[in-house]
């Protein structure tokens, strides 16, 4: 896995973010209006003209693979290209999520974009937001966990809008992370997942150090 | 849930689909862009406005909501705003998917939106494209069911790149049918699901009649 160093300030973070967040947030506007638009067959296709000249333009310096997942020395992550966090990536919402020890929680609003069912969120994107949830509330204490298992049921619809959700550890075994989410409406809980997570045997940091005391690890900010 | 009849011909399909996919391919093209670009701030800056030009002409006219799942009055089916299959969804890679009883399989490439850990695809992306495929597998037969249970159980990493994807109805039980799917590299399978699906008790069609025999059904072409 591409896990590199960028030694970047929070600064630079800031003045990055700063310039490709809005950008990304356009494009996701885009995304929604190609799904919603009825305007004629002429402008469509002059809106694909449009888009071409504006990817050939972004694609004269480009990285060669994917994102990949950057941290600063600080330990501090950057996982723009994330599909589910992702501030680079239009595919993710993004999740904004809130973090505490064994504890994560956001909430958000799913559009067209996210449609399984007519009007209804896509049952595989509550499994997507609700994997990079369980992900979060697992590494909490800064050591990256990967989700082994994770069982999604659906007790009922979920309509498209605002949603939130929730990840919390229930139990720690060695390797093992037992993490319980759902995910929920303004009537209550429409999906939950548990998930079992699994700390990689042979992590080792970017840098080939050790990793830090769990207090001083920051996966992101 | 939306599913509206909309009167239109094979032909009609055809013509509409021959003007938005390609549009959504480039839009697909820019989110990929927008990840991996490496030109100067003022560059993306520009972008974004250029984006937003085109989303504000788009918007002039468009649905209210989300696209929802028409069908013609043959049943067949029209999903473009699905966020695993959907022509005109953007966040879709988009799965196209070959049917047959019990079974639906497809290939897919995977680049930098769809990423989770560095270089790999997101662990809930392979959910929810599973997800999308056991739906397909259990409705083969024109009846359609939704996910009640899905267990992902994730191998190794799958990196990010051509794939393979297989769901196959293992058994049916009354309203539920067992579904078994897999997603594969080169070297094999990475990762496995299991679904349990439900019809609903009470489904009615749009045009509130019983549904067809079920050899005259057709969810999707």
């Amino acid at each position: 896995m591409d896990f590199r160093i960028e030694d970047i300030t929070e600064e630079e973070i800031d003045r990055r973010l700063s310039v490709v967040e809005p950008l990304t947030d356009s494009v996701r506007q885009l995304v929604d209006a190609v799904i919603r638009s009825e305007v004629s067959d002429e402008r469509l296709a002059a809106a694909k003209e449009k888009v071409d000249a504006i990817v050939a333009d972004l694609r004269e310096q480009q990285r060669p693979g994917s994102f990949g997942t950057p941290y600063t020395k600080e330990f501090i992550g950057m996982p723009w290209g994330n599909a589910a966090v992702g501030a680079r990536n239009a595919v993710a919402p993004p999740l904004r999520i809130q973090r505490s020890p064994g504890l994560a929680e956001c909430e958000m609003v799913l559009g067209a974009a996210y449609e399984g069912p007519g009007g209804c969120v896509h049952g595989g994107v509550a499994a997507l937001l609700l994997d990079q949830l369980v992900g979060e509330a697992a590494s909490t204490d800064g050591l990256p966990s990967f989700t082994g298992t994770l069982t999604v049921k659906y007790l009922r619809p979920t309509l498209l809008g605002p949603l939130s959700a929730r990840a919390e550890v229930t139990r720690r075994e060695g390797r093992k992370t037992f993490v319980h989410a759902t995910m929920s409406d303004a009537d209550g809980v429409t999906v939950e997942a548990d998930a079992i997570m699994i700390c990689p045997k042979d992590f080792v940091l970017p840098t080939g150090d050790a990793l830090p005391p769990a207090a001083d690890r920051r996966l992101d900010r």
